[in-house]
């Protein structure tokens, strides 16, 4: 048995997430599956690196299956990206060692967060999250800064999600870096965490990048939420230690909307 | 009676162009005008700039209306927009002088189109033309310079209409500038003819950007198949002066498609 890993990008806005569904077939996962099917004649589960919620796109969500199949990698992704929609395509289609698993050997993800902050544009409307009130980048940043390193993050983590918080027992997870800053044009290709921020004072957009080792049920989206409400000086930047330290998601902003949030790399 | 000139911008995808059809509640004009009768309670009709093709987007469509309601501009522009879809926007509210009318004013139109050369992307996807096959840009760029100027452009207005064809006349139309050069990144709210084009070698995108008096039924996207051919070397540069001499349909490049194609601006 060969096993293969799949690199994907897609545009989530016409899906119900990555994870397939009893009831919804409009689920990546699914609709990745069903053309595996077709090339392969016979059903094949894809693991993938974690779910995504409806909306949030990716351009490097992870999965792999096992497969006896000879056929050539080329042949692989050619097949799967003429049978997929044009919407979801594959980026890479490798071999990998027998034990690889796109989900448990997951040793960190990227996401990136686009604030649009100028010009509402209908070009941008699925990939951004409009919002025209000023926001105050610095207290972001010193915010952000608490958020790095070890911590018990289930104030971050949505409050109903039972089923997951039974299988994640511990919400105890590692922000390894994170990053505020701004951009003067929408460029979904910047490597995360750049260097030198393109930040000029006209900048349109905020991006927020967040590397962990793992993250909780919408973790991203209610850490970029509580950062935004820190953004419009609701509380202050030094008030995220108290809501880690409060272990209670009461305490923490409103979930960021899921059509700026992008996986963009997971890494082993 | 007061002339209001509104601006639009607009992700065509959905849409079958700009101009009201019997049959087809799905066009730009359409949506615009069942908007302004929710607000002004009765049926009001625009009048457009031109048409534009099923797919093709706009950044600047223009469009004038008369209304005797006092009602204040930036309450029109907020009313519309509301009750817009998310991909129609009007950017603009403005009064203007009772003689000005939307089409018959039009100066010059500036049409921009984009391809992407490099990496197909599912966000992009309906906003540039995906052609990752090598386009000698040098050659383009020779053959644009052609064009320039007043010529009878019917080579390059689309052989089946009719009914336009009557309407208009004269194929004669004067091409004021037109310039082909590489871009690092999607940008659209780059300026049309930069002076500085960012030229760089690994650049994934080729815009094209043309400013004309008028333009012919598909004349833009048939220019732009022509090049595209010219870019791939399949004639040279100056087999331009010829197409354009021989006035027919039949020798010039194939229409390219609509998606990659904006209106960028109408100059009054």
């Amino acid at each position: 048995m060969r096993n293969i890993k799949l690199t994907f990008q897609y545009d989530g806005s016409n899906y119900s997430g990555w994870q397939r569904q009893k009831n919804t077939s409009r689920t990546i996962q699914g609709i990745a599956e069903f053309a595996l099917m077709q090339i392969f004649k016979k059903k094949i589960s894809l693991i993938g690196s974690g779910r995504s919620d409806i909306g949030v796109h990716a351009l490097g969500q992870v999965a792999n299956f096992k497969t006896a199949s000879g056929l050539a990698l080329s042949c692989l992704k050619q097949g799967l990206n003429s049978l997929l929609p044009a919407d979801i395509k594959v980026t890479k289609a490798e071999f990998v060692a027998a034990d690889f698993h796109a989900r448990f050997k997951a040793k960190s993800k990227i996401y990136r967060y686009i604030i649009n902050q100028k010009h509402y544009s209908v070009f941008l409307r699925n990939f951004v999250y409009f919002l025209p009130q000023p926001l105050q980048i610095s207290a972001m940043q010193r915010a952000a800064q608490h958020l790095l390193g070890e911590h018990d993050f289930r104030s971050f983590q949505a409050a109903g999600s039972n089923i997951r918080a039974k299988a994640e027992k511990s919400s105890i997870r590692t922000i390894k870096r994170i990053k505020v800053y701004k951009v003067q044009s929408f460029i979904l290709q910047l490597a995360p965490f750049p260097k030198k921020a393109t930040a000029s004072k006209n900048a349109n957009f905020i991006y927020i990048d967040i590397e962990a080792n793992g993250f909780l049920y919408r973790m991203a989206r209610n850490i970029i939420g509580t950062l935004i409400e820190i953004g419009k000086k609701r509380y202050p930047p030094e008030r995220i230690r108290r809501i880690i330290a409060l272990k209670n998601r009461r305490f923490s902003g409103p979930t960021a909307p899921a059509r700026g949030l992008f996986l963009m790399r997971v890494k082993y």
